[in-house]
């Protein structure tokens, strides 16, 4: 039945044969792995004018300048990105550019970041999304942590079912909101430049603004970055992608790039010129589509895009997090169990934790994740300055044919990224600080992990030179509670292995009952010694326990082995289980761990 | 560290023999088993004149008639179980007394009913007690499921420390709230008769009331016969009396009859003389004792006494419960667990099983548990009916020396109990209902766990005519994943049971894998077959169980039996086991249950 229901949810399982048809597309892998920076548009602008707004609105125009810094930011990662993505074909991304080129530990520093970074990006775009739906329809205010949860659910699921059949779904949505966008900048402009626009709404460009500090500016620069998270996403995917992989990966960037620029700007363009304002609650975007559009049916379709960007921006996550993953389990820095690929050849261990992780974030934030955001777009800029850093190291050692130009842009994107890290940590330390904690313990998880299974490997490996002594023979010990079938299915297993090496050990707890099994026993099996340990205490273990341990004691003397045969009853119906004591199973599970023993089971099947 | 908290709470373990030094007292004995019937007299009188001032105060002098037919089922039940005490020593109660006489589904309902009602005795008198503690302390308000709940692993601690240890405990609030309420009693009556209390205050007995049915005045019988509810513990508990324990047992019923009698008839006859009306926040023992004392220290101690002991009432339900289980178990119309006695000889599956029913309960009522009260004394009084009539039986059936008077005590047990059930189904129905729907569903599954146990039973008898053939070999295989010493481990032992039937399975998702392997394996171990099975759909489980039903099939025919041998990784810390697969133990638990082979693990201890 659970079979069924897996059926269902995330259909038929794929043969390993059927990996290349899972792979993407380039405009599915647009729609699947730009949802996150795309989205973060239709929040990206806004920042940057709530920043300025500190000063007053005359300071609006700094915004032009602002957004030409952010895109030259973008440009800079986009061309950095483009490199990665030609220089590590296998799927680059931070940790993997990092790792090679500085070293182990910033490669740490960088994955931990994005491990939990992309987590965030689930929970943070998930819970932003359902705020839209339920600022939409105010009857479902009270659900927000229910419905973020759903959403979450219906992404785990889309993506067990694998990357292609999600695409598909996804793809429409996306979509939709590019175009929707693009009809409300066109004809923003279009009025602009038709003079439907009054010219004096805007503050003119250039005009001296009094308090305003290079210290505001950054912050306000900081601010407009994060809508650049979600850029790497492409990088870290190429795996996913079809064949030429990284000229697919590289076109797919390239166009993701060019539609974020437009939109980005456009956005800051048409918040300038109609002179908006943020205000509480309602968004800049949403001003802008009622001032060009009044509340008509445009206007709901441009929302309602948006809230549905917000909620697909998670998918980033899960087309990233497993593959970060799978790379940081197969340096063993994390278990081993990401490295498997479920029934749809998705990472689905992957997924699932991924999904598990956002779900208990949405929870324990009670839906207010938007507290996240500044802790996460620092946890996107700190891998952004390491892989960058990455690539001018790579360039200055190898130094290919035109490296020159490359470290350039290299160094460019370096830069920008580490003066947005170090302006967050300036201007929000309170909410940021907690990346100086959290980081420095997951890389210590990280070592612990890898140690362990260096230490395992070690002790597995098997030495050619020592010579392996054969086991000279075995002792059976088969612990039994009266005369019954089971005790004789069990007995006659015994004397197929080891006939003249067996030892029934009866625990009893009142001296009648020994006397009369002992009796008993020598009239049935008068081959096979019985041996009647008394409880004083009632248990069953603590005698069973100090036996094999003399009998151990003699057994490894002689190089013997002690096989200690437990029968299980296995019952027609599972609620039978609760009638019977099944001590069989406790005792097995103490004999493996605290003695040296072999536990056999021998199954007993009940008919009725 | 589990272990010595349990010491801590508990005590150390008993040995068997300590058995005899557990048993009771009369003293202990009238203090352990009577609470519940002596804290009634809090409540019982009370629902007599709740009942009557449906009429008018001037009904209230039938309280008097009332009370004497409440005193007179009370002797006759007294009588009644005395007699009990000596024809079943060995602990009667109604289940074994009614199965005995009336046949066994007679006894099931009387057992099945007891079960139930000690559940309920636990929840209703500990959420009553909880309810006097918090009108006292209002501050307290909002947590009386919590502090119920607390009472309620407080008794179930004592009770699994065992019996001797919670009576101390246990005594000095009972004999407290005796003496307060004999203090009452007396200067009440002294009162009155020093003529220190104005004879207006109660109508005159025989006056006539308008309006008073037979159907009245048997509710208000029935309701103050609750107040007998626990009279029956004492015959329940014969085996936790010290010998002889049948005279013991008797003494001390008697003794109890004897206090319930004058407690419950003082009480009657104070709320009379004073002319007590019963109002919503104030109960009537608080308002004679008021009336009498004022509000000093006396009134208090008063008050302070008659919560306790409402909670200790809940004792009555640990004392009896756990032995109607052994009963019922030994029958085997309840699971076995309940007949094994726990570290400190109590029956503690039954302890434990109780605390956790009436903490369910009293969460699920929300510590409101007054609505069951009703269903309580019915589920008292139907084994009250249903002993009593099987006595009458067993005297008809036997006749021994002065049967005749014996006969005419418990028929007028019988009769009385039987109009007092009658009446609560007539007047409460509403309340009482779901005893007519859990009772046969209760009896139902006793049916189902005697049918399950008595077919195991059946299953497991050795037929003596029956030869039995001794197994021909055994097949051993041994799934392994590389070259590891692991696997060298198991395939030694493997060895050394049956050397020239072992087949290593590969299971591999790969196909360079595979050849890899394969080469490897013909230099390591020339001698071990290696079967290598390719999965097509990454699992591990289908391509072995496939393979193990032909190795099954060709064993059947030989009359050998296949083993398959499992390594099982045994890790020096717990959390380290996140970062294996473990699927040795999924593989473990799907063959064992699907499969017809035996599964023996060999561990494989990690040093570090």
């Amino acid at each position: 039945m659970v079979s069924n229901l897996k059926r269902l949810l995330i259909g038929r399982p794929l043969k390993s044969t059927e990996l290349g048809e899972q792979k993407l597309t380039k405009t599915k892998a647009l729609a699947i792995l730009s949802s996150d920076a795309l989205s973060s548009v239709a929040y990206g602008p806004e920042q940057i004018l709530i920043v300025l707004m500190t000063i007053g609105a005359v300071a609006f125009w700094y915004s032009i300048p602002i957004a030409i810094g952010v895109l030259i930011l973008l440009m800079a990662l986009i061309l950095s990105y483009r490199q990665i993505i030609f220089a590590y074909p296998q799927g680059g991304g931070a940790y993997v550019v990092s790792k090679e080129n500085l070293g182990i530990k910033p490669g740490l520093i960088a994955g931990g970041s994005l491990l939990v970074d992309y987590i965030l990006t689930v929970a943070v775009s998930v819970s932003a999304g359902t705020d839209a739906i339920t600022s939409a329809f105010p009857a479902l205010h009270g659900y927000n942590v229910l419905i973020a949860t759903l959403f979450v659910i219906i992404l785990t699921i889309l993506n067990l079912r694998g990357v292609t059949e999600s695409a598909s779904v996804l793809a429409y949505p996306v979509y939709l909101f590019v175009l929707a966008l693009f009809i409300l900048i066109g004809v923003g402009l279009y009025k602009i430049i038709t003079g439907d626009v009054s010219p004096n709404l805007a503050t003119p460009i250039g005009t001296p603004v009094a308090g305003l500090s290079l210290f505001i500016l950054l912050k306000a620069f900081a601010s407009g970055s994060s809508a650049l998270t979600g850029v790497e996403a492409i990088s870290n995917a190429i795996p996913n992608f079809k064949e030429p992989a990284p000229n697919n990966a590289a076109k797919t960037l390239f166009a993701m790039g060019t539609i974020l620029a437009l939109l980005f700007s456009g956005i800051v363009c048409l918040a300038y010129f109609y002179g908006i304002s943020p205000r509480e609650e309602v968004t800049v975007v949403s001003q802008i589509a009622e001032a060009i559009f009044g509340r008509n049916v445009i206007y709901f379709f441009i929302q309602g895009t948006t809230a549905l960007i917000l909620i697909l921006a998670a998918n980033t996550g899960y087309s990233a997090f497993p593959l970060l993953a799978v790379n940081l389990a197969n340096d063993k820095f994390i278990p081993r169990m990401f490295t498997i690929r479920g029934d749809r050849l998705g990472y689905s261990n992957g997924i699932i934790i991924l999904g598990l992780s956002s779900i208990i974030l949405i929870f324990a934030f009670n839906g207010q994740t938007e507290h996240l955001i500044p802790l996460y777009a620092v946890g996107v800029f700190i891998p952004f300055t390491l892989s960058q850093t990455g690539m001018m190291v790579k360039w200055i050692r190898e130094r290919p044919m035109g490296w020159m130009p490359k470290l350039a842009i290299n160094s460019l994107g370096a830069l920008i990224s580490f003066v947005v890290t170090i302006v967050f940590f300036l201007t929000k330390f309170p909410q940021v600080w907690p990346v100086l904690v959290f980081l420095p313990i997951i890389i210590f998880f990280f070592y612990q992990i890898k140690n362990h299974y260096d230490s395992i490997g070690e002790q597995l490996r098997i030495a050619e030179s020592i010579e392996n002594t054969p086991i000279e023979g075995n002792i059976i010990i088969v612990p039994v509670a009266g005369i019954t079938k089971v005790v004789e299915n069990s007995l006659n297993y015994a004397k197929s292995l080891s006939p003249n090496q067996i030892i029934a050990v009866n625990v009893s707890f009142e001296r009648d009952a020994e006397k009369k099994l002992e009796e008993k026993w020598k009239r049935w099996q008068p081959d096979v010694r019985l041996v009647t340990l008394h409880s004083h205490y009632r248990s069953i273990i603590q005698p069973l326990t100090k036996f094999i341990d003399t009998i151990e004691n003699k057994a490894g003397e002689a190089n013997y082995r002690v096989t200690v045969i437990i029968p299980q009853f296995i019952l027609k119906k599972g609620w039978h289980n609760v009638l019977h004591n099944q001590s069989s199973i406790l005792i097995r599970t103490i004999l493996l761990h605290r003695k040296n023993v072999i536990i056999t089971t021998v199954p007993y099947r009940l008919k009725k």
